[in-house]
């Protein structure tokens, strides 16, 4: 039965060499969220179906991969009026829901602050493109509980100490609170039940421009030039923007001493970020790294959402780091010594004497693989080295103790 | 909008205590793995349907989570003959036919043998009962490309090295040869045609005992006594069975041979051991512990099935853990030494401070949380010891140095 091999698509297989690089990038990120007293948490790969459609995921809603009832019959799919009615649960598409779902069903065992970690696949049908995947790694942090500054503060000094640690340094984070943005909307004269939309369009600023920006606000309402002049002088924003009359003066001066409570991290004020997600309500950020053009991650205060299922407010804010983007930023290779030995051997080399030596050898290698001898050894140790191994050795009949063996370094 | 918000039917949540636990028991099997020499790998959770309804799944191929097409509309729900038809994709149900597929997949990258470990998550869609969950996570290691003695070799000694790295020590492995059940069902008479609904019947003795399985194999043509008696007689067989007429003695040997090639594994002849899979084609394990009546995982070697994706033969061996069994005997705890310190404040002390006090207590205590005082703090240093805290200090208004605080052990 011959047939087409590939992973289903916009899906990805990882090979020995990559997995392993992925779970170190995973294992640093989770050290340093553990270093700050966060803890982490799983939840199962599906919710519910209802739930993943209650409006809480925006656009991510219609790219939900759904998970067909048991004990259909052909009367159901006839019966049925719409594809969804024969799902009843569905692959999750970020890790908030799902959050929001477990704290509402656990919220008596945990804190009254909970600080989670979630790092875990996700699931989207996009178009399958160039860095897009359908199944692909998010490391999400959320501070539940907490209605003050410390949240942000906990939120903003775990993620650049996480990246520190993968070696990105010189990183910067964006922030902005919503409410200035409503400010500036409310000057432009965009009226109030035109400012979701209006923010889904300033959203676009990254990708086409003042310009393009100004253009589809007219539709809003806002003429073309109060919004192009505004967003051309904002483009170089700082701290220093405390005169402009439409400027939410407290939400300013809170993130003023957010920036004054992390010394640390380079956080720079940008009136015109928006960040994508609707259910936003404070503080939002983004952070970026000198190297490259978009954003390793992002988040925000979002005060709304998590009780949603709970039935009463919680404060939540939370900041999730964009994996796949970041994986291949990271060079860990120095941090990976290489160590073990590999016993090369021929087929003719009796199992149990293989066995033996291996057991001999564990002790002083630790690590030690078998690996029947190629034809071509340089490429084999090539990917031997690749697989972190230090040393190997030939193994020919009639070896039967490790000393008999001349060790070799790899590479 | 409150609703149900437990996990979905048969499935779990793990708070931190529980998922720290689940995470250090994979890295104490993971980290064993790989100081045989295997290397870890990962594929996506879900798989082609028609791969996971092709016949190598067995009675798992009924309990597929099926994945909707996008994009479908009425009318295909109108036209559709099955359910099925509906579905393009599935979560998989084992981690075997995604082995065999990304081998397929990606032979031309893989040394000549490939030893792979998959640790990961498998849905089933079974009827929930205790002990037994639609989500649960399977440790496997596979051997492809070699066709000799040390694949079983290598699985056996590994597997058990794992075992006893979690302390469960005194384990032993039943082991057969699906070759020496052939022998014993011919000396019974059964049909070669009956042959795998036979097997099938045998597998049960640990469920229904001998009487139970004589019964069944009435049907099959086997006169009651005749089976009852040899199932008798076997019930202790062990590695003097040498004489018995329908011994494969081949396949016998090869066993004795696997039994002395790995003197520290207490290797147990079992000639009614089954395995309930139906690609095993030749030797087949399954390890016990004396603290549980159930078994801990099994493999076996299944030389026909790897290659069903790549359109040629290859050998294969695998031994699979059963994770969500091992890990409720497992007592880690005193591998996991407390550490890191816990900052419990007021309300009222200034994220700032906090902030800033953090920064210097995590130079000297590697990990710091910071937590609001509960009104029982009991009870909330009870729970910081479980997250294997080791120590405590009030914060109060006013303190700006780690020097001020009064650190105390939380246990």
């Amino acid at each position: 039965m011959p047939s087409p091999v590939n992973p289903p698509r916009g899906m990805r297989d990882f090979l020995p060499v990559e997995k392993r690089r992925r779970d170190r990038v995973l294992a640093t990120i989770r050290d340093v969220y553990r270093s700050y007293g966060f803890d982490e948490i799983e939840t199962p790969v599906v919710e519910d179906s209802a739930r993943l459609h209650s409006g809480l995921g925006g656009d991510n809603e219609k790219q939900v991969f759904a998970v067909l009832r048991r004990g259909l019959d052909v009367d159901d799919l006839r019966k049925a009026g719409a594809p969804l009615d024969l799902a009843d649960l569905g692959l999750r598409f970020d890790l908030t829901v799902p959050l929001a779902r477990f704290y509402a069903s656990h919220r008596a065992e945990l804190p009254a602050v909970f600080r989670a970690v979630q790092v875990a696949p996700v699931w989207r049908a996009e178009r399958p493109q160039k860095g897009r995947y359908r199944q692909f790694v998010q490391c999400d942090i959320d501070v539940l509980g907490e209605a003050g500054p410390l949240a942000e503060i906990e939120l903003l000094t775990a993620t650049t100490a996480a990246l520190d640690a993968l070696g990105l340094t010189g990183t910067h984070v964006r922030v902005n609170d919503r409410r200035v943005l409503l400010g500036l909307l409310a000057s432009w004269g965009v009226a109030p039940d035109a400012t979701d939309c209006a923010l889904v369009v300033v959203d676009k600023l990254d990708k086409i421009g003042v310009d393009g920006v100004a253009a589809e606000l007219v539709e809003l309402g806002v003429p073309v030039d109060v919004s192009a002049t505004a967003l051309r002088q904002l483009a170089d924003a700082d701290w220093t923007l405390t005169d402009a009359p439409w400027l939410d003066r407290a939400a300013f001066a809170e993130l003023e001493a957010l920036r004054d409570a992390v010394p640390g991290v380079d956080l720079r004020f940008d009136p015109t970020l928006v960040r994508g997600m609707g259910y936003y309500t404070g503080t939002i950020f983004e952070v970026a790294h000198p190297d490259v053009p978009y954003s390793l991650g992002g988040g925000g205060r979002y005060d709304g959402m998590i009780g949603r299922f709970l039935g009463q407010d919680v404060p939540a804010a939370g900041f999730s780091l964009g994996f796949e983007r970041l994986v291949d930023l990271v060079d860990l290779a120095a941090g990976d010594a290489a160590d073990g030995l590999v016993l090369l051997h021929d087929r003719q080399v009796p199992p149990a004497a293989l066995a033996r030596l291996r057991t001999d050898a564990l002790r002083r290698h630790g690590r030690v693989r078998l690996d029947r001898r190629a034809k071509n050894v340089g490429v084999q140790l090539a990917g031997l080295a690749a697989l972190g191994y230090a040393s190997f050795a030939f193994v020919r009949t009639g070896d039967e103790t490790l000393d008999e063996l001349e060790v070799k370094p790899v590479a």
